[in-house]
């Protein structure tokens, strides 16, 4: 048994090297290509779901057997939804934890080899994090619809509209997502629920390089028109550019770190740094929210979805005091949103050096959830989500926020303590 | 000589109308000309420039000065600056206050026929105010700089840019520029100084339709390059917006709201409804600024410029409190910007029913300054402005804020008192 001083050090030298490399990270958006192609391991009869690890179709919630049943189809796999739900029900498919490849499902969303990734490369750490094409506002197979014209939309995104994208990344030779993300702070994005400023810095951004592609204008001005009306494009960018900063944090002995967070609909899950890629999990917490009218809390789905990634690198609902307009889309008021995130300091061993709030007199934003701290202090980490229809096929029905459970952390700490590194 | 309660009444009615038409007002931003063309009493001798008239050359501060010698050599009626400064001297040339043309000068830029100006039509009254195209950051004619640089630039804004620009803009039939200020407001714009938002939507919602022009693909990367570089490109649109909406509310019969503020170098000046097109002036105010690396307040111009039209309408100054990320720009904590513009409310008569601030619990904006509330009170509207050089030719040297004097609006509420309506 460690001397209780050394452990002491070591955890104090392992959470200043994950906050080093977070703080550092340096994430390029550098192509978007099939999963298959940068996930090699993912195999042809798998797909890529958020959260922890589930057992199989009968364990998903309505929203991913909704995502799940429009991949099938969209892949030319199933003909119909009763073809696409026994196919999913059958041996022939299996369903991975997307965060464990290095990959993230939106909300329900699903990837299969066949589906176009944003690949994101963290230039300080070499890692590389993938995430799928935002399908923008309304129905979208990531909150389980599958109607005709979701599934047209996606033809169309994941074809000629990546062919477009990514001949214009590849042209720009990658795109800094820190740069991006930094502005918009400053401009009332929050970074996870409300990416409105990032989204339209992208347009700016990419749209002088779309015109010198060799593609019809009508075809660009099509793509320009779908990235300029998608005020919620930037958001899988965001996730994958946390993702290949978070996995730079993994697998410090002895950190405390909480370099995950993410929900299957059924269990919520995090990792710390010091175990690595283990998950530590519980049942779904309950979230606060906002019903777009004619729903509310008895039609939600249980929440589920990766991109509270976002949170574990200090955005999403750790920087809602940099977003005052998303207050009524989650439903409360900017001052309590702002109350919510100031109390995450309380959690959170330092302060983004890069993202900062003016209005909190350009404060960084709180980074490193200290699963110790939140065990000490009984503060739940925070997060903020879109809500889903329980049903598969309806789609987003809401937005709101919610907490880790403790019961996650308090696992995690325990099996922290087992390492006899704590 | 009419009954007191009389009077009272009126006045009170005479605000409620001007109220009603600033809150009401829908420009948009309709096309790109000639000034002269859309300004056809502007003769062809005469330079628009900011604030109340000047006396002539004499009476121009340096960074006017280093305006006009620019224009002239730009519109090839001088071959260099000291052809450029006698003909300005000279009998041949008059200067002429560009808001009594239903125009605006930002800062020290001057308006001459061949100029071309944005047209922004206000479709709630049927008023047109013209400003012109911003040259963006650096030097630039606006700030006195008259640098072959800036020449060739200013060469091609007139020429192609704008043709490629207006032709966009007719194509769409007209962009309604309160929708892009409204969310602009909500993305950490004050609608004056800080135009980052406003002008990341603007070139979002232009550039699909600049795709489907005739024109050279190349051609048309380098418009879209401009404007998405360009971070203040909005200030103009904002300016001809909040003019076209001022000009609804001007010569109400007793109306003791204020309806355009601005400076001239030499001379602060203001309106009001009651008076129509008469101005109140005062010695131009000191401005409280931060300065960039290498000056300060003893290279400083007097403040010009016609900007400040957006603070009559509840933007600028008005709205810092939506802006937390303009305030080390301008020299301030993001607190105390809050502070300075809440206090607006005090001499204020409403709040702006389309500019909310997240911040302020989506309060409006503070809109219809009330002359007679200022003296009262002893509040000064707040403004806020760059800064300029007080030399021709060197450009901008900073940014900061400055308050309409009180002797102005002590001049306009005795000049309304003898109409007797007060």
């Amino acid at each position: 048994m460690t001397d209780r001083s050394d452990v002491t050090t070591i955890q104090v030298e392992a959470n200043a090297e994950a906050l080093r490399r977070i703080g550092l990270a340096s994430p390029f958006l550098v192509d978007i290509k099939s999963a298959g192609d940068v996930i090699p391991e993912l195999g042809e009869k798998e797909l890529l779901h958020a959260g922890p690890p589930l057992s199989g179709w009968d364990e998903a919630c309505g929203a991913l057997q909704g995502a799940i049943i429009g991949t099938l189809i969209h892949l030319g796999l199933a003909q119909d939804r009763e073809e696409a739900e026994s196919l999913a029900a059958s041996d022939q498919f299996r369903l991975v934890s997307a965060n464990d490849r290095h990959a993230l499902g939106t909300y329900a969303g699903v990837i299969a080899r066949a589906t176009k990734v944003f690949v994101v490369e963290n230039r300080s750490s070499g890692h590389r994090a993938y995430a799928a094409i935002n399908e923008g506002r309304g129905k979208a197979l990531r909150y389980g619809s599958h109607d005709p014209e979701t599934l047209k939309r996606l033809a169309w995104l994941e074809g000629q509209f990546a062919e477009i994208l990514a001949t214009a990344i590849r042209k720009i030779g990658g795109i800094d997502l820190f740069e991006l993300l930094v502005q918009a702070l400053h401009m009332g994005d929050d970074g996870h629920s409300r990416q409105k400023a990032a989204s339209a810095l992208f347009a700016n951004t990419i749209a002088p390089h779309l015109i010198g592609t060799d593609f019809e204008s009508k075809e660009i001005a099509r793509v320009l028109r779908f990235l300029t009306e998608t005020d919620i494009f930037f958001l899988p960018l965001t996730m994958a550019a946390a993702k290949s900063t978070m996995l730079s944090a993994e697998g410090i002995r002895g950190s405390t770190v909480i370099t995950c967070m993410a929900g299957n609909g059924v269990q919520w899950g995090i990792k710390v740094s010091g175990c690595g890629s283990q998950w530590f999990t519980a049942p779904v917490p309950s979230i606060q929210g906002r019903y777009f009218k004619g729903y509310g809390p008895e039609d939600a789905s249980p929440v589920i979805g990766d991109s509270e990634i976002a949170e574990t690198m200090g955005l999403g609902a750790f920087a809602m005091a940099a977003a005052p307009a998303l207050a009524p889309y989650i439903g409360g008021t900017p001052e309590r949103a702002k109350e919510l995130a100031v109390k995450m300091y309380e959690i959170t061993l330092a302060e983004h050096p890069q993202f900062k709030v003016p209005s909190l007199e350009y404060r960084g934003t709180p980074m490193g959830i200290d699963v110790r701290r939140v065990v000490e202090t009984g503060i739940e980490p925070i997060f903020n989500t879109g809500i889903a229809h329980k049903d598969p096929g309806v789609g987003q029905i809401g937005a709101g926020y919610g907490h880790t459970p403790m019961a996650c952390c308090v696992a995690a700490l325990e099996a922290l303590q087992a390492t006899q590194y704590q």
